[in-house]
């Protein structure tokens, strides 16, 4: 890709390399994790991470219960940092997940949940970061220097290395030949999505003066929804507010009319098929629904890009955000807004 | 209050009331199932619940979390309904919270959950519903009949059942006498509030016209302002965001601009010292924010609302929301809307 493209491109387009990189280099690291974390057994499991990380985490929160047969909860960061409240943390499991390892709120929240007993895992794109030095256990996340503030291709690389953490552990764990096979869909569908940046520069093209978005999905297509959004705050300033489909039907749905877009995410599966009843209702409303997936699933949404087929309710997040990320480029460069440098953002968001 | 008045604005005035009779008549329900949850032991606790109820569900998790000792997740229902997850759940303690008890999606769940292993309680405003007969324990939350569509009463209530609930079975459990007396506190201050509605009206009057409002809090303060945000969706249709403090920092702080108001909750305590640094940097931007709380934490905000003083952190909640929902009722009235009935609504949502 040219260079005179905004870092936010390059990064989007490195991403089909990069997941290959992950399993090719990073695959032996997570699998001696997974080995350990079988040996402590933890019976229940808590997740640290904040803005785009904190979706990969509740990613990893929905393959954890489904595949891993484990409770999970996303961990309030506050609750140990700023109230200092020491729960019983032994047999929990904490895994923080951050880009930079460096923000002081998660570092302090891996500490204490070390001190109340928990085992700590720290997945970063930093093994020197802060976070990563003073976990038990910590996984490389491979994703490379990541320069722009939206963040794109780490995300991505911690979605892959989550799963791969959670198939290596749990009871599902295969041998490496049919874990590697499904990672070669997940690399092939991610290169033929990275390719069909011009047509979702068409889509977005609709959006051109859009101020407010609602995105859903439904189960592990929700945190793909989530990512979407805050993609779209960073880069254009809008307001896209993510919803699980059946959260959308409790009140938010109020909110949705014929002159607010609705991005809808259902490649499918079992997702998808939870997602009827919110087309159906979405449909009456006569919203204006850009659907990403299957086309069957809401016949009458005003416009489709449709997701690589076959690849497994639990891979489709790794991939599915790729057009998403495009949307939020596009969406940004019409607006003249540079999609490298939101305005009040910095790379490492130091919250305490 | 006159008849002619919404059913919201009834509910919300009924809250003081309401709140007493809570203590009055629910104590000895609440204590007894307190009781059994000790000699349960649970090590780990899910709760599970939709809409403003999932906000109550947010205020117990940081409860327990500080107060009560024990890791907590919010459940992702369609984990053990749509995708069949099933979880080892012994040890774990499963709290629904819903008014109605009456939407399937929480009762499979609680189902599920107990086939896995959970004890369950259900916490709801319906003590013959689906999930509250379905579960081992259950506590009535005597918010009365609601009818309003946009829930008020049954929040608060859900919110006070919970408190006592966890005060009542944890190691910082006190004695009747103390409780009353914090309940008092809340009960006056809540009757404070509830009369404060022309000092809002005036405040909302500059609403009047915005469509996306940023809503932040922290700790204790951030399921008030997501349900807070939940409740001006519901009533006027505008696009309301919540966000913790430290989450508006990592990304959706790029939205904040002069142009949108921002609604802070801090009325001190140490979610108040937390939100100092999001205030400085809300100041930086110079956006327009209405500050809930002390004046001193946000000197140069556009406007103020006090807060009573001296409740205590974890008691805030229970009365802070009753001026957003007085903004919220009055904000929808001004547009001509009708608050009772929201568009796409209904008092049940039924999600699958």
């Amino acid at each position: 890709m040219s260079s005179n493209q905004p870092l936010m491109a390059r990064e989007i387009a490195d991403q089909p390399d990069m997941l290959q990189g992950i399993v090719d280099n990073g695959l032996a690291e997570i699998r001696a994790v997974a080995r350990q974390l079988a040996e402590v057994r933890p019976r229940f499991v808590l997740l640290a991470a904040r803005g785009t990380s904190d979706h990969a985490a509740l990613y990893a929160k929905y393959l954890l219960e489904i595949r891993g047969g484990l409770p999970c909860g996303l961990a309030s960061p506050s609750s140990l940092t700023a109230y200092g409240g020491r729960p019983d943390l032994r047999d929990v499991l904490l895994i923080a997940v951050s880009q930079s390892g460096g923000s002081p709120d998660l570092l302090q929240t891996l500490e204490v949940a070390k001190q109340c007993g928990a085992t700590t895992v720290a997945l970063t794109n930093a093994p020197q970061s802060p976070l990563a030095t003073a976990a038990d256990l910590q996984i490389d996340v491979r994703a490379g220097d990541e320069r722009a503030v939206a963040a794109t291709k780490s995300y991505t690389a911690e979605l892959l290395a989550l799963y791969l953490l959670v198939e290596s552990w749990t009871p599902a764990a295969g041998d490496d030949a049919g874990l590697r096979s499904r990672v070669d869909a997940v690399v092939a569908a991610a290169a033929e999505l990275v390719e069909r940046r011009a047509e979702i520069a068409e889509l977005a093209d609709r959006f051109r003066f859009a101020t407010q978005f609602v995105v859903t999905g439904r189960g592990y297509d929700y945190p793909t929804a989530r990512e979407a959004a805050l993609k779209l705050m960073e880069t254009s300033y809008v307001a896209a507010h993510a919803f699980s489909g059946a959260d959308l039907m409790h009140g938010p749905f109020a909110q949705v009319d014929r002159d607010h877009p609705v991005i809808a995410v259902a490649p499918g599966g079992v997702g998808g098929e939870a997602m009827r009843p919110v087309f159906e209702r979405l449909e009456e409303r006569g919203a204006d629904v850009l659907l990403l997936g299957d086309p069957a699933l809401a016949p009458h949404a005003s416009s489709h890009f449709t997701l690589p087929a076959n690849l497994g309710d639990e891979l489709h997040p790794i991939v599915d955000i790729i057009p998403l990320q495009w949307l939020a480029l596009e969406v940004s460069t019409a607006r003249g807004l540079d999609p490298d440098s939101p305005r009040g953002l910095s790379k490492v968001t130091k919250t305490w």
